[in-house]
């Protein structure tokens, strides 16, 4: 079942890209881009689904799950998410780390619904 | 270099737990306590760090990184964790998602500092 706000992921095993970043000030075109990155990544073939929050102080983390690495790389290299990127780099964040996992396990609650 | 907000990890391999949730109404303590979580989390043999975030409407996203599965599983065992656990399904989290992963690879920006 899909839970707004949650990516309704399977059992493992899939892949998590952990991105955690701080924003630099101002929107400066952040807040639309954003918007359609989730929308457009979770249209990508092979992606899970998103999760993202952040803090008012800009500080936010943003997971999307992928069924595979082939997935994960085509995401990074697809045409637009590319463009975000170096706006990214350019313009939008002061500091960011990216981790890919591996999903080994994976439990939810409080009533496993 | 450790940058306020964001955990200090090591070259790869280790290990994210991935916590997403979505608040209950109402702080019914759940500030104070996760403030002393994060805190105490922290301070456990093998955590590497602990980056969190949250939406102004409850949907946050925290993942503490350690160095192995015995560092998680004492964690999770934590007696004061354990008690934070029972009031998260009690009182705090209309639904969560808890994943492990372990983590691959990861670089940072804008320029590696």
């Amino acid at each position: 079942m899909a839970i707004p706000g949650f990516a309704d992921t399977p059992a493992a095993h899939y892949y998590a890209v952990i991105f955690s970043g701080q924003r630099t000030e101002g929107d400066n075109g952040y807040g639309k881009m954003a918007e359609l990155m989730i929308k457009t990544a979770k249209q990508q073939p092979g992606c899970l689904g998103v999760e993202a929050a952040r803090n008012p102080d800009g500080f936010g983390v943003t997971v999307a799950y992928f069924t595979d690495e082939p997935a994960i790389a085509a995401w990074r290299d697809h045409i637009q998410h590319r463009g975000a990127q170096k706006l990214g780099k350019e313009r939008w964040y002061a500091h960011y780390e990216v981790r890919v996992a591996r999903v080994e396990r994976s439990y939810s609650g409080p009533a496993n619904r």
